[in-house]
C-alpha cells in the first residue's frame, strides 16, 4: 500500500508518452472533472518518465523526468500506468512499482503474455491491482467481460481477429487483388503498420493476445511461447482468390478453444493463431480495415460478440483511462479489484494434435492416375477429402503421357494437424506433383453464422 | 454486513425458481466446484422462496419455501438472488434484504428502472453490493463494460436491439411478408412471445432497459418515465414493404443520447424506444431473430458493437452467476464492488425536442397542386423534405380533376418531433390528404456502417 491519505488525490506516473500517452495526457486533463467525480477523488498525474524529456515541451517541466526507477517507487506516487511496451525495462519498472505497493495499468500484451504471472504474484504479494484491459482489443471491453461478467459460466471458445496491421492488410489485398507486398507497403505509408512490421505480420502480436485471452478464458496460465503462430507473409493473392471462389475469406485468427478430453481426463486448451479460410457469411468477414471482433462462446451464454477499435491512441487511452478509474475507486475504498482465477491447470494442446480442415494447393502433371496417386496420399494418412477441384488441363487425370501441368485443390475434413503435415510431405515426395503451392487452414466458426442470425 | 466468517461458504438464496431460476440452481450444481474456485470460497445455496413450493419436486425439501420475506433477512443469507421480476412484493424483500446488508443479485429490469436509486442508497447505506447485468441485453456483458470498462471516457451514445420478442415478430414479418398479427402469432407458438405480450410489443421493456443504460452511460438519473416509449403494434406489412423499398429495415430500437447544448448550458439527454428504419446495411439491420445487438459510441474509444442472446434461461442465468461470483469475491476479500457513478443531473430531453428523419406515407386525392399543397405544410412547420414519391395514379399532381387517390411518400430531413407532429397534424386537415397512413422513424445511426467498415 502506499501513504495515501483518505479522500486524498490519486496520484498517477505515467511511463511513455507517445500516441497512447499523449492521449492519456489529454484526457486527464480534459476529463479532470468528471474522473475526479467518478473515482470519488482527484486524479493527478504527477510525473511522466520518457526517454528524452527535452522532446516533450509539450508536457508541464515539473513532470517530465528521465528517471523512470525513481518515479515507479516515489512515495507520492498511488498508480503506475505503463505505455511504454516491450519486455525489459518494463519488466523490471513494474516489477519494482508493485513490489513498492503501486497498482498497475499497463497495456503491454508482450510482457503479460510472457510474465503475467510474475506480474500477478508480486501484485498479490503488496496486494495492489493490475489491471490490463487496453492489452488485447484496444478499446472493446473484452478482458473485464471474460474475468467478471463471465465468470460464472464455461466459456468454451474465444476466436476473433485480434490485429488491426494484418486484418488491413488482408482486407485491401481481398478488396484491390493486390498482393502481399503492395497492401503492405501500403499499410505502412497510412501508418497502419510500423516501419518494422514483424510483430504484427508474423503473428507475434496477436499470439501475446490469445496466450492472455486463454489465460482469462479457462482460468489457467498460458504464456506466448504455448500459442502456436503463424503470420500472414506467406499468404498470396492467388490464396485470396481461392478463398473467394470457394464464398471465403482469409482473415488472422487468434484461437482459443476448450478441448474437451476424450478419455475423461482433465479438458485440455488450445491456443493458436494463423491466417485462416472463414465463410464470407460469417461476421468475422465482414470486419475490415484496422477493426477487430472477437467471438465469446459459453456453454450457458451461447455465442457473443464484442467488435470495436484495437488500436489507436484514443482507443487504448480509454481502456487505460477505465482501467485507471477502477483502480482509483479500489484505493478510495481501500480495498483492490477482483484478481483473476488461474486455479486450472490445463494442458496446453500441441499443434499436431489439434484438428482443422485444410484447403490444398498442387501443381500436379496432366496425365493419367495423377488424381488417384493424390487421393491416396491422403487416404493413407486418414485425411478425409471432401471436396477436390482441378483447374487448367483438359484430362483431369484420365488419358495418357504429357508435361503439361495443372492445378489440383483439395478441401480435407477435419484432420489432425500432424496428419496434414506428413500427407504434404508425402505428397512433395511424388514425381507426379510439381510442387505444394499453398496450405490454407478453413476454420467454419462452428454453428456461428445461423446461430448468429447473422444474413451477411 | 452478514455473519459470515471468513472462508465460510458463501451462502445464497433464490427467490423465483422459473426457466432462469431453474437454470441457476443447475449451474450452481453443476458447476459448484468451479465457482468455489472462482470465488475463493464454495458458493451454498441455502433457500429457495417460491410461490408453490409443492409444484417444485426438483428441489430439495429442506431448501424450498414460500416465505420469502423471512427467507431474504435469515441470519445464514448472503446474497439474495431475484429472477421474479415485477414491482412488488420484490421491491419490498430486495430493499428488506439490502437493509439486512445482503448483497442483491437481480434480473429485474423494470423494477431498476423504476426504483434504481432507492435500491442503490439501501445498498450504499448498508455497504452491500447491488448487481444486475442481467437486466438488460441477457447474457451480452454490457453494463459492466458501462459502469467499468468505459467509465474512463465519455459515452456520446448507446443505441440498440434489447428486446428479442418484438425482433423476432419483426424480422419475420420482413423475410416472410406477413402481418404484425400472424408473426405476433408465430412468436407466441414458438415461446418467443408471452401470453400477454404487452410489455415486449408495446416497448415497456425496451423503455426500461433504456431507462438503465442512459443511467449507466451518462452517469445520470433516468426512470422509466422519462423514457419515450412506442411499440411496433402499429408496424404493418406496408411500413416493412415501404422500408425495404428504401433498402431500409424496421427494427424496434432502445436509443440513448448525450445531446449538446447550444447555449453552454448543461448537455442533455434523450432515451427512447421505438420502431425506426435503418439502413439494411447496418449491422443493426441484420441482427435477426430473438438476437439482442447495442452500439456503443464513446469519444475516445469509438463505435463498439456487443452482440449475443438477449433472453432466455441459460443466457440470462450466465450474468446472474457472474454477478454472483463478483459479489462472492468481494465478499470474501470483506469489500464491495464499485457504485455505478450518479454525479451528473443531466436534464432529460422531452421528445417533442429530439430531431430525427421522417418517412411519412399519405394516400392524397390524384389531382392537380396536391403535391403543392402538401409540400407547402412540411415548409411552414419547418420541415425540410429529402424526397417525395408517388405511387399510383398518372398524373403526379399534374393535371385536372378525378376523385381516384394515390400514396405519396415523403423523407425529411432531421426535424423536432413536435414540428412533424404539427405537420401531420395540418396534413390531416388538408381535404386533398385522404389519410396520413403512416409516420415512421428514420435513424441513420450515424456513420456506422462506414465507420464500422462492415461490407454487408
Amino acid at each position: 500500500m502506499t501513504d495515501r491519505a483518505q479522500g486524498a488525490p490519486i496520484r498517477v506516473a505515467l511511463l511513455g508518452c507517445g500516441t497512447v500517452g499523449g492521449e492519456i495526457v489529454r484526457l486527464l486533463t480534459d476529463q479532470a472533472d468528471d474522473l475526479a467525480a467518478r473515482v470519488g477523488a482527484p486524479v493527478e498525474l504527477v510525473g511522466v518518465a520518457v526517454r528524452r524529456p527535452h522532446k516533450h515541451p509539450e508536457l508541464p517541466a515539473g513532470l517530465v523526468t528521465a528517471d523512470a526507477a525513481g518515479l515507479v517507487t516515489r512515495d507520492d506516487v498511488d498508480i503506475v500506468v505503463e505505455v511504454v511496451g516491450g519486455i525489459e525495462p518494463v519488466r523490471t519498472l513494474l516489477l519494482e512499482a508493485l513490489k513498492a505497493g503501486k497498482s498497475v495499468v499497463t497495456a503491454n500484451k508482450a510482457l503479460l503474455a510472457e510474465d503475467g504471472a510474475v506480474l500477478a504474484e508480486a501484485a498479490d504479494a503488496s496486494g495492489a491491482d493490475l489491471y490490463y484491459e487496453a492489452a488485447v482489443a484496444g478499446a472493446i471491453p473484452l478482458l473485464r467481460p471474460l474475468r467478471e461478467s463471465l465468470v460464472g459460466d464455461r466459456i468454451t471458445r474465444v476466436a476473433g481477429i485480434v490485429n488491426g496491421t494484418t486484418n488491413f492488410i488482408l482486407s485491401s489485398m481481398a478488396s484491390s487483388g493486390a498482393g502481399y507486398t503492395d497492401a503492405l507497403e501500403e499499410a505502412t505509408r497510412l501508418g497502419y503498420a510500423e516501419a518494422d512490421p514483424s510483430a504484427d505480420v508474423d503473428g507475434y502480436d496477436a499470439a501475446s493476445k490469445a496466450a492472455i485471452l486463454a489465460s482469462l478464458a479457462f482460468h489457467t496460465r498460458v504464456t506466448a511461447a504455448d500459442v502456436h503462430c503463424e503470420g500472414i507473409r506467406t499468404v498470396s493473392a492467388a490464396d485470396i482468390a481461392a478463398a473467394a471462389s470457394l464464398d471465403c475469406t482469409i482473415k488472422l485468427l487468434a484461437i482459443c478453444e476448450r478441448v474437451p478430453s476424450e478419455d475423461g481426463a482433465a479438458d485440455a486448451v488450445s491456443a493458436r493463431v494463423y491466417p485462416a479460410m472463414i465463410p464470407s457469411a460469417h461476421p468475422l468477414a465482414s470486419v475490415d480495415g484496422a477493426f477487430n471482433a472477437v467471438f465469446v462462446e459459453a456453454e450457458a451464454a451461447g455465442q457473443l460478440m464484442f467488435y470495436g477499435q484495437g488500436a489507436g491512441g484514443a482507443p487504448t487511452a480509454s481502456a487505460v483511462l477505465g482501467d485507471l478509474v477502477a483502480v482509483g475507486r479500489n484505493l478510495v475504498v481501500g480495498g483492490r479489484g477482483p484478481r483473476e482465477s488461474t486455479y486450472a491447470s490445463l494442458p496446453v494442446l500441441p499443434m499436431g494434435a489439434v484438428s482443422t480442415r485444410y484447403h490444398v494447393s498442387l501443381e500436379v502433371a496432366d496425365r493419367a492416375g495423377v488424381l488417384a496417386a493424390v487421393a491416396r496420399e491422403f487416404a493413407q494418412h486418414d485425411v478425409s477429402i471432401a471436396a477436390v477441384r482441378q483447374y487448367g488441363g483438359g484430362r483431369n487425370g484420365g488419358s495418357a503421357g504429357g508435361s503439361a501441368a495443372v492445378r489440383l485443390v483439395v478441401v480435407t475434413h477435419a484432420a489432425p494437424d500432424s496428419a496434414l503435415a506428413s500427407t504434404v510431405e508425402a505428397l512433395e515426395g511424388l514425381d507426379a506433383v510439381r510442387g505444394v503451392e499453398s496450405v490454407l487452414r478453413v476454420e467454419d466458426l462452428g454453428r456461428s453464422v445461423s446461430a448468429l442470425g447473422v444474413t451477411g
